[in-house]
Order: C-alpha cells, then sequence, then structure tokens
C-alpha cells in the first residue's frame, strides 16, 4: 500500500468504531479499545490510530479521559442516532432517475403542497423586497440599457464580489477567474461538460444530490457511488481504493453541507481530498452551494482552498441565499476556464445582465453578512423543530440526521418501509418529500427521506410531521 | 432516381440558370432557352422546367413575354449582383471557429467601436422602456414573489402568448407544446443534443450562423455543409443527393431570413424540405429567430407548418424583437419534446420567471405588432441604407445580398480580399464586422463578410462602410 493510501487508514477505523457506537455494540461509557491495541491489529501506526481517535472525539462520539484511555460518550438523550452511511458498491452505474425528478418537481411549487420535499428556502427568509427596489432603480437609472447585453463572461461588478468574498472560503480569486453562469445548475453542468465524454466513470457521493445524478443520465455519464459519512463526507479511504480500481474521469462532490446528509468536511478532509485527486490530475468539481450557510460558527473553507494544480472548479449560486429566482450562479473553473466559457457561450450565451447587475448591488450594500446571520440562525432552528418533530412523530428506529449547515435533513426509516410508496400515499395528503432513491443511481435509500427545512416552523408544518410518522408507521 | 428527388431537379436547374445570369453569360434582353429545349436536354418533364422558371421569375431573374417566352430581366441600374453560392463540398467536417467569435463577441459591445459585427438591433429601436415599466409593475405587484421561480417548462402566460402567435407562421401551436428557453441559443442547443450523439453528421446551410457552428463544434458532431442559394435558401437538390451518400442525423437550417444570407424559402421549398427529410426520420431543427422580420407583406410561413410527423424543432427567441437582455427564448420540440425538457432541467433548470412575465405581459398588453411594423421598415431602411453605402464606397466587383427580412447584409468582395486582414484592420480603426470564415465550418468565404444593418443609418456608419472600402481597395 503506497503512502499516500496509508493515510486514510484512519477515516476507515474510525467509520468502524462508530459502526459499533451507532450499533450499540459499544455503549456510553465503555472503554474503546486502547491505541496500542488497534494499532497493532490493524497493522498502523499509532498516529493513524491517534488521528482516527481525535476525528471520532470532534464528532462526539468518543471523550479522552485523563490517564486511562478513550470512552463511548453519552449522546443526549434526545439524539437518536443518525442515518446509517451506505454499503459500498463497487461498479459504476448509468442513470436512471428523471422521472422521479419530474415528479417531486411539478409538486415542489404548488402552494397547496406542504413543501417538505425540493430543497426551498421560503421567499421570507430571503431579501426579496430588497432585491425589488434594487432592480427598479437599475430599470430606472440604465433606462433603454437595461434591456441589453453584453458578452463578457460575467458582469465585472458581479465578479468582483465574487471575488472579494473568495477570502471568507480560504480562496483568492481574480475578477476574472469568475464565468457567471444561469444558476449553480449550470455551473456544474458546464463544469461536468468541460471535463467529461459520454461513457465516462465519474465518482459521485452517495447519497447525492438528485440534480447531479440527473445531469450524470442527460450526459450519458456513469457514477460511481463513493460512500459518505453522515458528518465527515466523502470516505477518502474508499474513493482512494478505487481510483486504484478503475478509470475515474472526475469526481463531483459538496465537501460543504452536502445534499441530503449535511455533511462537512474537514479542512484535512478537504486537503487529503484534492491532494488524492491532484496526484491522479482528477478533476473535482466542488458544488458550494450551501457554503455560507454553517449553523455556528466561521464559514468553513472550500476544497477548493487547498487547489494548488487548478483542478478544483468551484461552483456555486446566489439560489439560497438571496434570489431563487434570478438564476444567476457561477463557477471559478481553473484550468478548464476557456473551455467552460466556450460551452457557456454555445449554451446559454450569456446570463441576462440586468439580474446579474442586482446581485452585484446588493453585495455591495454591505447587507449581505446580516442577512447571512439572520437566515443561518432561521435554518438552524428551523432543522432542529424539524429534528424534534421527526422524533416526536415517527415510528421508532427512525435515524435523523445531523447536519450542521444548509436546510435539509436526511431521515432512516425503519427497514422495510418503501419511501416511493411514502411519497405518493403522503403526495395524496398535500405533502411534498424527497425519496431516498432519488438520491442514487443505483435507487438505494428505499427506507430513506429527504426533509426540506427551508421555511419557518408553523402548526401546518407539524401537522405535516405527524402525519408522515402515521404514514410510515 | 426516385420520384422524390426528380422533384428538386427544379432548384437544379433555376440554380444554374441563375448562375449564367450572375456571371452575365446571359444578360438582360436575352432570350432564355425555351421550356421545351431544356426539358429534352435535362431529360426532364416540362413542368418541373415550368417550375425552375417560376422560381426564376419569383427571384427578378426572368420575365415571360407572351407568345415569346422567358426574357433575362434587366436588373435595376443601382444594383450589383448577389454573392455567389457556395461551391458543393462532399465530406462532413469538425467545426474549428470558437477563437474567430470571441474575437468577434468581444469587440460587438464595445461602444467605441462601430456595431457592423454582432447582428444586433440598436437598443433604441426596442421597447426598453416600455419592458421597464412592465418589469417595475411585476416587481410591486409581485413583491417577494417576483424572487421565485417556477419548476414548469415555461410559465403560462408566455407559452400562451407564443401558442396564440403560432396562427401567423401557419402553425397551430398547444400552450403545453412550448419549452421556455434561455434565448433561442438555448433552443437552439438543447434540440441538437436531444437528437445528436458526437460525432453525428448534421446537414447545416453553407453559410451559416457562426453560433450554430460553434454548437456544432463544442458538442462534436460534423457539420456538413449544403450550399444555399441567396434568395431561395438550402439547396434541396444537393441536400437530397448528400441524403443518399451518408447517414445525416439531423438539419438544422432557417428557412426564413437566414444568418447570414437573408434568404427566405418559398412555401413550396419548406413543405419539400420538411417532405425530403421526413421520408428518411431526420428531424428538421428549424431556427425561426428572424421570421417576423420580413421588410414587406406577409410573415412567412415557418416550415413547422407543414410538418406531420413531429420532427420538426421550431426555435425562436424575443432578443432580435423585444428584450436582448432578457435571455428568453422557446422551442416547440416536437416529438422530442420531453427528452428537451430533461435536457433543460438538467442544464439551467428554468429561465428567470419575472422576465418571462414581463414579455408575457408585453404580448397581452398589444403593442406588438404595431412595434413589428415600425421596426421591420426600420431594417428595411437601414438594409437599403447599407446597401447603398456599399455600393457607393466599396471596390468594382462587390456583390451585395439583397435580403428580404431580418437586418444582415451578406457582402462578397473581389476575389483576393481577405476578410480575416480586414476584419483586423477595420478593428484597429474602430470598426467591427464579421468575416466569411465564421460562416463556414470550412473556413470558406475569405473574400466575404457580413454587416449588421441593426443600428439607424448615421454619419459614423457611412464614414465606417467608406473606410471599408478604402481598407478593402
Amino acid at each position: 500500500m503506497a503512502d499516500h493510501d496509508r493515510a486514510f487508514l484512519y477515516q476507515s477505523i474510525s467509520a468502524r468504531i462508530a459502526g459499533l457506537i451507532d450499533q450499540g455494540v459499544l455503549r456510553p461509557g465503555d472503554r474503546v479499545p486502547s491505541v496500542r491495541r488497534i494499532s497493532e491489529q490493524e497493522g498502523v501506526s499509532v498516529s493513524t490510530t491517534l488521528q482516527a481517535y481525535t476525528l471520532l472525539e470532534s464528532r462526539g462520539y468518543i471523550e479522552a479521559r485523563p490517564q486511562s484511555g478513550f470512552y463511548v460518550r453519552s449522546r443526549q438523550a434526545s439524539q437518536p442516532p443518525e442515518p446509517r452511511a451506505s454499503a459500498r458498491s463497487r461498479q459504476a452505474t448509468k442513470v436512471g432517475i428523471s422521472a422521479l425528478m419530474s415528479k417531486i418537481l411539478n409538486a415542489a411549487h404548488d402552494p397547496a403542497v406542504v413543501p417538505l420535499g425540493a430543497a426551498c428556502p421560503a421567499l421570507e427568509l430571503l431579501p426579496g423586497r430588497r432585491m425589488n427596489r434594487i432592480l427598479s432603480g437599475l430599470l430606472r437609472r440604465l433606462g433603454n440599457q437595461a434591456n441589453g447585453y453584453t458578452f463578457a463572461p460575467g458582469i465585472q461588478e458581479l465578479q468582483r464580489q465574487v471575488a472579494r468574498r473568495s477570502f471568507d472560503w480560504g480562496g483568492r480569486l481574480a475578477p476574472e477567474d469568475i464565468t457567471v453562469t444561469s444558476g449553480a445548475t449550470e455551473a456544474l453542468h458546464l463544469s461536468l461538460r468541460a471535463v467529461t465524454r459520454p461513457g465516462d466513470v465519474v465518482a459521485v457521493e452517495s447519497p447525492a444530490y438528485f440534480g447531479i445524478l440527473l445531469q450524470l443520465e442527460a450526459l450519458g455519464l456513469k457514477a460511481l457511488e463513493i460512500p459518505c459519512h453522515p458528518q465527515d463526507g466523502l470516505r477518502l479511504d474508499i474513493l482512494a481504493d478505487e481510483l486504484r480500481r478503475q478509470p475515474v474521469r472526475a469526481c463531483i462532490a459538496s465537501p460543504n453541507f452536502s445534499n441530503p446528509l449535511g455533511s462537512c468536511m474537514s479542512d484535512s478532509g478537504k486537503r487529503d481530498l484534492v491532494a488524492l485527486l491532484a496526484r491522479r490530475s482528477i478533476p473535482l468539481i466542488e458544488d458550494d452551494l450551501y457554503g455560507d450557510l454553517r449553523f455556528d460558527g466561521p464559514r468553513p473553507k472550500a476544497a477548493r482552498a487547498f487547489d494548488t494544480q487548478g483542478l478544483v472548479m468551484l461552483c456555486s449560486s446566489f439560489s439560497k441565499v438571496i434570489a431563487p429566482g434570478y438564476r444567476v450562479g457561477w463557477v471559478a473553473a481553473g484550468r478548464f476556464q476557456s473551455r467552460v466559457q466556450t460551452l457557456k457561450l454555445t449554451s446559454t450565451l450569456v446570463t441576462p445582465a440586468l439580474l446579474q447587475m442586482a446581485i452585484a448591488e446588493y453585495f455591495e450594500s454591505g447587507s449581505y453578512d446580516r442577512h447571512l446571520r439572520r437566515i443561518r440562525a432561521a435554518f438552524k432552528l428551523q432543522t432542529e423543530q424539524t429534528t424534534a418533530a421527526v422524533i416526536e412523530h415517527f415510528p421508532p428506529g427512525t435515524r435523523v440526521g445531523r447536519p450542521t449547515g444548509g436546510f435539509v435533513l436526511w431521515v432512516e426509516l425503519p427497514q422495510g418501509i418503501d419511501s416511493l410508496e411514502l411519497m405518493d400515499r403522503a403526495l395524496a395528503e398535500g405533502i411534498s418529500i424527497s425519496p431516498g432513491p432519488m438520491f442514487s443511481p443505483r435507487q438505494r435509500y428505499r427506507n430513506y427521506i429527504r426533509l426540506n427545512c427551508g421555511y419557518p416552523w408553523s402548526p401546518r408544518l407539524d401537522r405535516a410531521i405527524r402525519t408522515l410518522g402515521r404514514l410510515a408507521t
């Protein structure tokens, strides 16, 4: 085994011990096998085992007791266990989920339906009226010119604002590094097109955002599912192993608040991920759509912050935090920039300049940070409220994710419950959810669902969760 | 030869006689060979030859004199001959013009540069302030909701307006036949993706709009250039012949006011084109971007009007007539609709609802027809003014197109003049033009240029044409 793969052993060890704790084999208060014993048993260095234990400690699984070793922590009584990580599958598959997606999306924007399906924030949480004022002002000032377009890869004011904020995620983009797109959807799509051809294998998170899986399907790409840890995201040990087994053309992932897991990779995890891929010159398409939406603490870094090769294509948009309907996103495509810009030109030519200007002006006004604090707190609260309601109303054996950002909740229902059936029965009662199989090219996660927590808590939502609990029992 | 191919012989005959006239072999007042003689010579029926002569007559080449036969008409003294049709090439080629396009587009929106390059109408001719008022009104009425989006293939109000206007081009679309896109660019791109795979051969007009050639390049498709007659468009006789020779996956063309030729196929030509392709189940991607912009007379039909198989994918947008910057277009994709909608969902998700609503409201207000009359007259006048200036200032031997709609002018310079060099020298003098090689995957048309006539005539434009004439001498 090469040295650089040995590095990921700590993840593998930590995942196995977390599994023992989740399954109740190791219980709160139990002593965890000593570092020396594990090191001998696994044939790894003491420092690797220590790395694994540090990770488990940071995730709240174990605690160190001075002079005594590591012990399983008692979990908060109110917290049910987290959903389990997926089993590994060794083969890349064609994707086939478009029919499911249409069903969900069509239900998503019917105001009569309780919006627990699509990952949408409530418009009342976003600065809609403020954006209207900015737009009206632009129309007055620009007159006829509001109707025109520019051919550049984006209007400079917006490129500058995105570059300015790159410091927040540990980067230092120049304005000209940024290509403005029609939402993150186009950013991800152009990135995929820039680095793959039909038939290529792309490594994806499992579970993964269904929009990405649908892109792979439409582009004739094969998805290789890499299991994710509910807190740490991509299992780098498994990814490293797969890279040795088969040619992987690209990796597409959301290190920050993946959808649906809500996992957030540590900085060292991101550094390792970038380095692992760079050794084989494999591009990483980084979906950072939720990066600004950490519940507590400083904004996490983007994996792009650790990129020295121009291989990380960072994609994001303003759809989840400012203006969903404007469809303005961006990509910093590194060494693939000129290819991405040509593809943009031939796919949609340009993104409406007026809407780009409005978003740039919103940033220039300086209110984004205050707004962000407010919605981060709101999404945190709403996610907690949804979690509490699920714990109260769902059948025993239900497991609930513990996202640390974003606004979706991943829920594992007891074995035997079919979330596709549940979706249909819920829709019949006016409630939309996203069933687990949408998040997997192999349509795994039959007994999982994803719940949107983008709306302020209400009796209507509480009733909906209760109804779902009844339907799932 | 199959019966259905025999039908196109009239085109071939008419093209050859037009060529003799253009070259001065047959001169004004000369008698054209009799119908009987041509029929015997070519081994075709009298009715086929008569069809050819009728076409020549409608194009102003010849006139019938009672009891005497057909004679070459005297052309107006001020009209130089039209640019010649391209020679035929029998092989499909990969496309390679993206570098050229970037150069043109970057120059196109520099206000310091005289805008004879990109095909853009002057914003002052479009209802910019009116659109601003509509947008402002929408923002007031919608409040927060102006910020939201819908997942449907388009907002219903706009779908209804497009369907309502389908009577104008001889169709009868239902609102649900229409998928709203990010400009005609996305409409064409999704259509191409829906019916082709990399490596496929696509028949294109020669010369063709460079944006389409760039799409073929980006999608790895091979372009098969089909020569066009400057007035009649696609040479169906040659297309029919090529279809027998090689597998063609799709045909993409602008029967109405092709860019750059400005040619407009007759109704019977459109019917024949649709039937010819339908016999081999080959989709026609119809770019009808300029269809509303005929200089005189009723709006021409779309080829889609003759489609009985769902094989014609009709693409258009509001960018040339209402709001270039909104990037709102549409496609009625026939039997490929669901594939196109899935591709739209995965490429850009949706087109901004607010901008769709604004355009729908503009149509509802009923001012479009009056506006259209105004800009059709303006584009006609501007095209005539540009033509007159070219005749005055360009070197002897220059040939100028006679478009009957749209707002571009195709100009053939004397042999030996290199339009790529001319472009660079013109740019150095602050004038942008589109050089001929951009309109051909094989970079033919070295001594051709396309001039934009979208701006009201001005001394500045006159000076620019004079400068171009000097540079081309």
